[in-house]
């Protein structure tokens, strides 16, 4: 016979007159006190944060939010032409779309930096910076969270991110550590490799605690926001049926001339 | 030969060294400056809130952010188990289950009151009420945003967002009108049908000129957030596996004997 | 204290040697005597089809298999582009957008189809259609399952289909009506309003005991197929990255001169 | 400037009085002689099977549709109980989860099958296996498609698979190698590791000529159909709201004493 394992959770719960979320008091404890975001870093931390990190964290997640016109944006948009009844799938359908390509490299360049900070004490910052380098350059790999194939020379979204950070007293080891794989793989490959926006998110988010096997939630939560702005364009002046029309048109021109 | 029409979006575009967000400079004038909740705000009418507005528009989406166990946050894990590669699939599956019943309502108030205010300006509020009652009544149907099956007496989520409302300046017709269509229902019905979170939130979203074709995008993106939180959850301490081996094998039991 | 209620299926168990589904030995009863379509017709209705059935449900399947370049299949490449570890992703996404405008006239078609010839034994199917039209004209509403804003004068698969099931003996009383309605519509508002694939579709799966409300499953599993069929294509001969590219370009290009 | 690629499809096109589909006229050629699992298969290949290929894909095929309660058929049912409106949005949760977990060894046991016997003409299959096997030994990693932990001794889908195969003139290269590679591991490790279901679906779909990059492609379409089956369950005896209510009950329970 199975045993079977307890099921527990810490999300929330309510009785007829309260409601708990994380251990708070939604209508006593957040309500008219606490942000959206600050809410998002509830959930991602278990604990409000700090003022200083409630800016840092708004600072990072806001930066995902909007991205214009993506491939995810038209898929939501695309979905919603055939389905206005849910609004919720044509945010689904787009948030389908966030995989490895888009917002992968944020989970990995923190976990680059949370396991190479959190394994090897020995090592100060610069030798491990200078290992990371080269052990990429050996497997011929991208190394997460620097350059940007169109944000050149810098991707603007780094530097004010990073300035944020340290205003706030959250410059720590993980933005150190990012900042040193860019300058050693700056001299090791020759060319400018400065931080990107992932970099700087990935140093950022680590610095507020926020574990890497979840940051790419953090881009996941700040885009369904976005893409609830683009089903609402799409409302308002569509463009998915003119989009599939001219496609269909394009794409089947020799088949019709067969 | 089909004509064809224009694409626009006023979303965002950049170039190299800027990124533009529904007008605004990203780094400059967002970042570090702007909240997430605040950014959702600008999704969600085209502009930022003012600070009155921001309270009260944070008050309320937070309201909506994680409710614990439910269906939704139940197959986000399922699907995570399964797919473990793919968090934005889980958080997608999550979403596709917001529908009619549990967030469809939200936009059924948001209409109700918009559609009536924008209406008819000769009635008077009261009215107006007694009115949309009586028709509800004679179709026999419910009325959206009054009454709970489990908080009861009274959902302790409204009155707190109708005094923050209040205390901002936000207490409109909208408000007013979703109060009285509560007292109205309560004397044809005789029966207590205070406000519920959903009309609150219906009624305050109007005020902030949130049309409501996309107030249930508010929900989207709020349970967005929650539902990030419950796969991190999972991750730590799953619960997805048990529930299946325990679901089938109660469910198969019968089967298992013939 | 709340009473549970007991959990139960009758879709399939397994031990370590046997496999059930629907109560058929997977290995043996099924494998290489079944095929797709008639397991879809399983699942469908909760038994096996005769051979008559088995060619009238697989040519209703097949019509909804592919339908070229359509805003599903444009949202599942676009979501594959983005998240390629996930092909379960990209086929979610093409599936999120089956909605009312493409596949739910299915379902309307075929609970009309099924309320009126489940209700009123008393009238003729004759008098069935002709109430039907008139109390669609009162309303000004559209009937489901005749005409085609494309397909004119007659959708191509209309006349097959009811041919087929003619020929394996399953023209009975809902085909009929279906018929009957398009007759009576086409007196009473002048104009040619044949069956189209979506009524007889609907017809054909009610003659073979498929519930309404599950017909609209009929699309999404046939639909499923095409779409992996698209990714397929999508993978040698990538096209969402240029229709992202391009619509970025025309969508943005008034912001850029601002 | 940009320098535009051009979009182009196969997948099929049509006038107001055909319908093209992989080339086919699909009222003339299709409706009434082709099957759901053929047309699956022109979808997966661009070409119609012979008779003895039809029999082994279709087999294959069905294996995937229904394993009963798995944590993807409960995500779709959750779903449908929030969003009874969207069957396609249920569907598509279920589909979310069938990742790597449950359907990825699939594709991987059909790319190590396909990028073997492409990869190396001069070495003969014992030796390929025997190489394979020392390689996986040595990574420490699974061999994908041999062993299971529940169906033991024999996975009982593998010998009729084969057999199937084998009867239709299908079991070549691929086929051999998978069982070598099953010989090669059971000896090197001393333990039963026969060819599982996955293994034999991936020599099988690689004998059918279908590329290991859509090989998870069939498990989906397979699926869809299944997840139709469940939903269709759902309606007429649910038990996703039972399921939530039971998890809620435990899962809070300690912290509703606290």
């Amino acid at each position: 016979m199975r045993r079977q394992s307890p099921l527990q959770t810490k999300s929330g719960w309510s009785t007829p007159d309260r409601i708990i979320v994380k251990g708070f008091d939604l209508c006593q404890d957040l309500m008219g006190k606490v942000s959206l975001g600050d809410m998002a870093f509830l959930e991602l931390t278990d604990r409000l944060p700090s003022p200083s990190e409630s800016v840092a964290f708004n600072a990072l997640a806001i930066t995902l939010v909007e991205h214009g016109i993506t491939p995810s944006a038209l898929a939501a948009r695309l979905t919603y032409t055939g389905a206005p009844e849910s609004l919720q799938g044509a945010v689904a359908a787009g948030i389908s779309g966030l995989g490895s390509v888009f917002v992968g490299s944020m989970e990995n360049a923190a976990r680059l930096l949370q396991e190479e900070i959190a394994g090897d004490s020995a090592k100060d910052l610069d030798e491990l910076a200078h290992d990371i380098v080269n052990r990429y350059a050996e497997k011929r790999q991208k190394i997460p969270g620097i350059g940007h194939h169109f944000h050149k020379p810098v991707d603007p979204r780094a530097p004010p991110l990073f300035s944020i950070a340290e205003d706030n007293g959250l410059s720590g080891k993980h933005v150190s550590l990012m900042r040193k794989i860019s300058d050693a793989a700056e001299k090791k490959l020759d060319k400018p490799l400065p931080v990107n926006a992932t970099g700087a998110i990935a140093a950022v988010a680590s610095e507020l605690g926020i574990e890497w096997r979840i940051v790419k939630g953090i881009g996941i939560m700040a885009r369904a926001i976005g893409l609830v702005g683009h089903i609402r364009e799409e409302i308002a002046n569509p463009m998915a049926r003119e989009i599939k029309a001219r496609v269909e048109e394009e794409a089947t021109s020799l088949l019709r001339k067969t």
